[in-house]
This record gives structure tokens, sequence and C-alpha cells, in this order.
């Protein structure tokens, strides 16, 4: 049975950790808020208090009767199913602390667009929001980065994967990390990555995956410039001011 | 042999979600950084780039051989191994969701102090973080303390437990986000509890708990008092001014 995806059909966000993983797998799902009624169908599971194990936001998954939220307990349980995560205990606990700690930086990122509040607009935060970014790039890019770099040098199984010998969810999750920060902050990546050089060939390796590859070049991957027209015309929020810095 | 517990020796923050599991399952723990050179200690841990799994930040736990850093991850270690958590898999998961979601509304507390940086001084950011404060209080303490008076109301093993039929390390978590929220937001607070009944007899529960009473008198707690003078001292910082809202 196909697993099922929800989270917010226009934008790459949280969920796009899922989906990668996913689409990594070889594993059939449907991204349920993205067809037709799709919306209705998360939000009717959202509010729905009948839920046994009711997620407080999306992205949430499920696998038959089992219904899981937060990302990286999705990719937790994921990994363990579809080899994207060392076997044993130990690793499957550093796998999951990386995982963490990769959350922890789209979430500063996040909060460089919203500092005061996500439920304003951006426009309504944008000098903060110019202060924010500042202290992101200057302090916040190099420490994680620099901290993603280590944990692939000191890898005793090789410096191509973050955990272990194969490619787990950790670095689909880097790479799509590397991602965002250089849409969102491209002089500010131009000028660290060089410092970087394993988390940039991860990127790079993670890309030409065959399996990601073809997610990247089909439709089913939400561009984000197609996310920043939806959502500009949906929330009068012209995203692109923060990426010129 | 006794774990270790590497976190800032000043604050509750994020360790006392890990020091109240450690106290309510009984283990000896040592709280590394409250010794005399602990902090050293823990400085290099966090830079010995030698170490297997390094840490990207405190709080992290050393069991022996073992090293877990991530609040949530050493709680998902510690539940396992003093039934503070579900056995199965599902209980598992779901009791991991509901700390990850703990993790994040403290987290957006945080931020209520640091809207645009960790790095600066409270009185550099002091606009921004009444605006942040207000939105959420406004917004956001209520969706989250609905969300967990909605799980605590449809446990099927019953009201009084987050997860399952006995006390796990969620209810030890609610217990401190409660704490810290009424620290916090005093005012909104005695405004806000009436209507998440659930949530405040947990927080009552767990209180009385014998551990957790005697841990909670003893000189082992940090009190936020001493917290806020030591860091006054120490950053010129006065936390203070946020809790008058």
């Amino acid at each position: 049975m196909a697993y099922e995806l929800y989270y917010w059909p226009t934008i790459q966000g949280r969920g796009e950790f899922v989906r990668l993983a996913l689409e990594e797998a070889g594993a059939e799902y449907v991204d349920v808020a993205r067809r037709r009624d799709g919306m209705a169908a998360m939000q009717l599971l959202m509010a729905g208090a009948d839920a046994e194990h009711p997620p407080f936001a999306p992205p949430f998954l499920r696998d038959g009767d089992v219904m899981i939220a937060q990302t990286a307990n999705i990719l937790f349980y994921l990994g363990r199913r579809h080899g994207l995560a060392p076997r044993n205990e130990a690793g499957r606990l550093w796998a999951h602390q990386i995982q963490l700690t990769i959350a922890d930086v789209v979430d500063e990122a996040h909060d460089t667009h919203h500092p005061i509040a996500s439920s304003l607009y951006f426009e309504d935060q944008q000098t903060e929001a110019r202060r924010r970014a500042a202290d992101f790039i200057a302090n916040r890019i190099p420490k994680y980065l620099g901290y993603f770099e280590g944990v692939l040098e000191i890898n005793p199984q090789g410096e191509r994967h973050l955990v272990g010998r194969r490619t787990s969810y950790c670095d689909l999750s880097l790479f799509q990390l590397v991602a965002g920060l250089r849409y969102g902050f491209p002089r500010a990546m131009a000028e660290l990555e060089p410092r970087f050089p394993r988390v940039a060939m991860l990127h790079a390796r993670i890309a030409a995956r065959p399996r990601i590859d073809a997610y990247l070049k089909s439709g089913r991957r939400i561009t984000v410039s197609s996310a920043i027209i939806r959502s500009s015309i949906r929330q009068a929020r012209p995203l692109g001011g923060i990426t010129s810095l």
C-alpha cells in the first residue's frame, strides 16, 4: 500500500526532506495535499480529534494504520524500513541526532524571514528579517556547515557519507539544506562554500543519484520559483526580498 | 556506571528535560559542567574532533562508550532504558513525536527573548522581543496547550498521561514546559490555563511525584532566579524584562 504524505502543496519546506527519502527509496507514495481536494483531506485529519495520534502540524505520513508526524521522526521510521539509516541502535541514534541538528538550522533559516511571527507578513518584519539574516550568515551558517564538514571528515567509513558507508536520509537532508541555503543566501553561500568542500561534494553526489536526479527533473519536485509565485499571490508576501542579502 | 550529563551549568534550559528524566528514573548521574573544571571538560568534548559522535551543542549525555546529543534523542534513549516510554514501536514513535512538539514550543519561547539573534544582548532586541512575545502569547501558547490538552483527552489509557498508562518522559517535559511558561509569561498563563485543565492537572501530579518533589526541593534543581542573577552578571542581559508581559 502506498504511503500517504501530508504537507503544504506549494512549498518544499519540511515536507521536502520526507519527499527526498521516499524518492530515494523508490517508495510508492501519494502527496495527498497536492491532489484535488487534498488540502481538505489534510485539514480534516489535522482537526480530527478522533485520530489516535494526531499531528500538531504537517508534515505527517500515513502508512496503513500508522500515522507519524515530525519530520525527523518520519525519517527515523522510513530510514529503518528502506535501508536509509544504519541498522544498529548506536548508528540509528547518531543519524537521528544529525537529522535533528539539520532541523535546527532549517528552523533558524526559516526564522530569518519571520523573526517576529510566522503569522505576520514578511513586509511587516522586513527590518528585523535583515538583522536576523545578517547574524545567520555571519555566525550560524558557518558554524553549522563547519559541523557537518567535520562529521563527514571523521566518518570512519569515509567522507562520502555523514553516517556509515551508505547513503542515509541524513545525506539527503544535507543536500536539501545546501540547496535551500544556496537559494536563500546565494552571495553568502558562494563565499562560504569553498570552506566546506566535503559538504559541497556531498550535495553534488546526491543530486547525481539516479532516483534523485530523476526526481529533480520531474514535475514532482516543487520548484522554488513556482512556490514563490503561488505564495506571493496567496499571501501578498514578497519572499524574494531577503534573498538579495 | 553513572551517566554523565553535559549542559550549561547556570540555566535549566533544554538540559532540564534530561535532568527530570534522570531524576524520575532514580538514575545515577553526574551533572558534569556544574562541577569544578566541568565547563572545561564540556568544551573540550565539544571541540574534540576525535569524538566518534560529536555533538553540535549541549545537552549531551555520555553512557559509557555511547555519546548522544539532541534533547529529544537523549530522552528517546533514556525512555527505553528506564521505562519512561511505551515499549512497542508505535508507542515509542508517538512519545517521540510529542517530545519533538514540546521542543518546538520551547524553541519558540526561547526566541521571544532573542528574536534577532542568540548572540545579541536582550537589550539590543527588546522592541522586537515585545512584538514576538505578544504573538507567542496570543497565537502560539493557546495553540500548543490546546494540542496537548487534546492529546491528554483522547488517550485511550486515560487522561492522566500523554502516552500510555504510565508516566513517560513526555509527561515530565510537559510539566517543565508549563513551569517555564508560568515563569516567563505569568499573567498570560494565569488567564489561559483554566482553558487547559488537563494540562494544569498533569503539571500538579508530576510536581507531586516523590522523586520529582524531592528533586524540586533539592539544591540540584537550578532555581530560575539564581540563574537570572548569574546570567545577568555574566552577560549584562536583563532577562527579567520580558517576563513582565
